[in-house]
């Protein structure tokens, strides 16, 4: 890592998330000198490893990857990053109505009509998301009426059971740490597209959780700054970008760097909060106005061993009642130590993230309690990380489109601003949302750039 | 004006729009020091007149006063500045299904069965926004149901003709400057209740447009800023803010003031701009991040007199074909010159906000034209004002509430954080989002700071 930042550079890039070093790799392949500028102290932006002791990590941040996302398992290969399966041996267990039913496979031993009414919404939800053009939602057939309800509009007037809300909300809150108030139909939609199908967003094997990375997630971003040395300064949080003919100037609170052009790599939310001259056109502003992060906060409890797996038990577990409503067995490639994962999702996190650790500890190995039994209760350790409160992430698992945001500014996300360009997870028609998104927008960002410079 | 930004003060205020210039008289009226630090170089935020010549002026911001608006009435006594009626003789006219029909009064001649399903929506709307207390709209009893829908959702269910849908739309055109779908149910109503009823707001007479004020709005700000005089710091954007024990150091572009206590009064969009330190809590961070400003653009053509005066129009037209859809009279209290102004407003605003300046002034003087004939075709002036290209407001009228928001992070909206006090028209509890809120959260905020300071 640089000490000193350069005064100049061919592409300045902001944020050293995946995105953002992804494109860099491309630009730098192509001979370019390029400075990232980075605010934390650490690469990986979204992608965290924790120390659990003796050398093992847990993933604080994203961690999943899926069998069709090609791009990230393209750059994991790339970087000798192997993956191993979720562990999804056993039953998995689900929470409905106060009672708790073990269960094979995805679907859980719940009442027919529930699981006919959630399997038609599904049916419906797929239809409608092959009708979304990834790259302009906007154009949808439907796409007015769409962007114009939320999600919990749609599945009020799509089911009919209680218990079909319930775990579609638990869904909607999984895959967008948003409840289905926040979010527009369309956006859901949109999303659903980008990664396939509703299938392929909430399943473990076949679907977007289906392998985890050795060494953890954020293993990716680090050995990519490894391999691009001092290209990227740390600790340089940027505040302003001027304009000027053909040159972009990059000011940090390390200073500045000039270029020919820049690639802002940060969630879309945080790109409102850097200064810009010329000023963003209005269309673009409002945009960035509107998009808000999601909220979650990841809870890890780390026992001796993973006690779940001996009593024929996955450790994947769904319930209605939360406040944690999704866990995993997270614990490391050999099994060592045992780690449940939990999430605090959408207004569950919110509202959580208010209480002091130990509180929310309680709440959450109390979760674990009633799912697991009584050897849940004493954790040797509790990590825990909440997204919301990263200044410079403030949520996750990404920007979210409230209704009327896609129809009328969403033709602002990805377009470029003179000699600016926009990467991260937000902008990918593929994945969206996710790492293999990430990577795609971030090459893409660098293959446009190659074009501007000439 | 100060030239020089002093070193301490006992508040800062950031912001020298009306709500921070009452906060700001207030607390000086108490004996504390205070340095206002504005971003801009002049006062008044929303507030802004523009010359038209012979020393005539016209608003190009907020602009209206109406009778139950006892705060900015009282305001304009105090400062000496008259109010006078819009102008609202003759008869108005409207334009639904490509036909033109005049009509006196509130009451446009349309099918009564329209007048009907609008009345009855009008009706329930009222109803509903007595249910939601102002100063805390997530207690309302169906709170969560109303804040996870649309506005254009309730429409849609709750009205059967095409026409009052299209009316009701252009209501909340006229009100929020946004689309139904930008809006959550629960902040129609919360802001419904907070100026009194859906006829307060939409009104003329009686209503939010009764009168205006001579020499046009931003006197206001200015004769407070004159009273003020070297507290008052131009050009000074703020962009840092820091809480250590017992002090608050604001930082600008023109140098940090120490105080011990600070008035944040700039649109909650805006206030996730600045760095804080310590970071913002989740909560708070999140709202700003949800909170978003509306879209208009203000349009006037100015003729040598009001000829649509002597042809018996009072000037107010409404056309749901628009993209002008609302327009006023808008001519100096004397009627010369003579004054039409047209509002651009949600998707219309966004859409002709990408326009070059001279095709939107073909289209609004068209508009203007198909209204009120020929005579309108060949003004003498056009002035315009696109509030979201605004680096330091970004949109208009103010900043509104998707889904969502209130139910879970609406009570971070007023509370201090620390030594941080919040205000302007966003924070009110009544007539949110007019001056008058303005002036009320000014006065609020430095009652708080008073009491925080002993």
């Amino acid at each position: 890592m640089a000490d000193k930042l350069p005064s100049e550079a061919d592409v300045v890039v902001v944020g050293a998330g995946l995105a953002g070093l992804v494109a860099t790799r491309d630009l730098a392949a192509q001979g370019r000198a390029v400075a990232v500028l980075e605010a934390r102290d650490r690469v990986g932006g979204r992608l965290l490893n924790a120390q659990i002791g003796d050398g093992k990590v847990v993933e604080v941040g994203g961690q999943w990857v899926g069998p069709t996302q090609h791009r990230a398992l393209a750059l994991a290969r790339e970087l000798e990053v192997e993956t191993f399966p979720t562990y999804a041996e056993g039953d998995n267990v689900v929470e409905l109505g106060g009672r708790l039913r073990r269960y094979r496979g995805a679907i859980p031993k719940i009442n027919p009509a529930v699981l006919a009414d959630i399997g038609q919404a599904q049916f419906r939800i797929d239809r409608m998301a092959r009708a979304v053009p990834t790259e302009a939602p906007w154009r949808a057939p439907r796409a007015e009426a769409w962007d114009a309800q939320t999600m919990w509009t749609w599945i009020r007037r799509n089911t009919v059971t209680q218990a079909a809300r319930a775990i579609l909300q638990l869904a909607v809150e999984a895959v967008w740490a948003a409840h289905p108030a926040d979010v527009s139909l369309l956006h859901v939609l949109f999303y659903t597209h980008s990664a396939g199908s509703f299938d392929d967003l909430i399943g473990t094997e076949g679907g977007a959780q289906q392998d985890r990375l050795v060494g953890g997630s954020q293993e990716l971003a680090l050995r990519l700054a490894a391999h691009l040395g001092d290209s990227v300064n740390l600790s340089a949080p940027v505040r302003r970008i001027e304009q000027r003919g053909d040159s972009v100037t990059v000011s940090s609170d390390r200073g500045a760097v000039r270029a020919r052009a820049a690639i802002v790599a940060i969630p879309p939310t945080l790109c409102a909060r850097i200064a810009y001259d010329p000023p963003m056109p209005a269309l673009r502003d409002q945009l960035t106005q509107r998009m808000a992060q999601g909220s979650v906060i990841k809870c890890m409890a780390v026992y001796d061993a993973p006690f779940w797996r001996a009593e024929g038990l996955s450790g994947q577990a769904t319930s209605v009642e939360g406040p944690v409503k999704i866990v995993f067995d997270n614990s490391p490639p050999d099994g060592s130590p045992g780690v449940l994962l939990g999430f605090l999702e959408g207004r569950q996190a919110r509202e959580l993230g208010q209480w002091t650790e130990e509180a929310r500890r309680g709440a959450v190995v109390g979760c674990f309690k009633r799912l697991f039994g009584a050897a849940a209760a004493s954790p040797q350790a509790y990590v825990e990380q909440a997204w919301a409160e990263e200044e410079f992430t403030r949520g996750c698992y990404g920007c979210l489109m409230p209704p009327g945001t896609w129809v009328s500014l969403g033709s602002a996300l990805r377009e470029p601003v003179g000699r600016l360009h926009w990467a991260g997870a937000e902008t990918a028609t593929t994945w969206n949302g996710y790492m293999d998104g990430a990577i795609r927008s971030g090459e893409a960002a660098a293959t446009a750039v190659l074009a501007q410079l000439g």
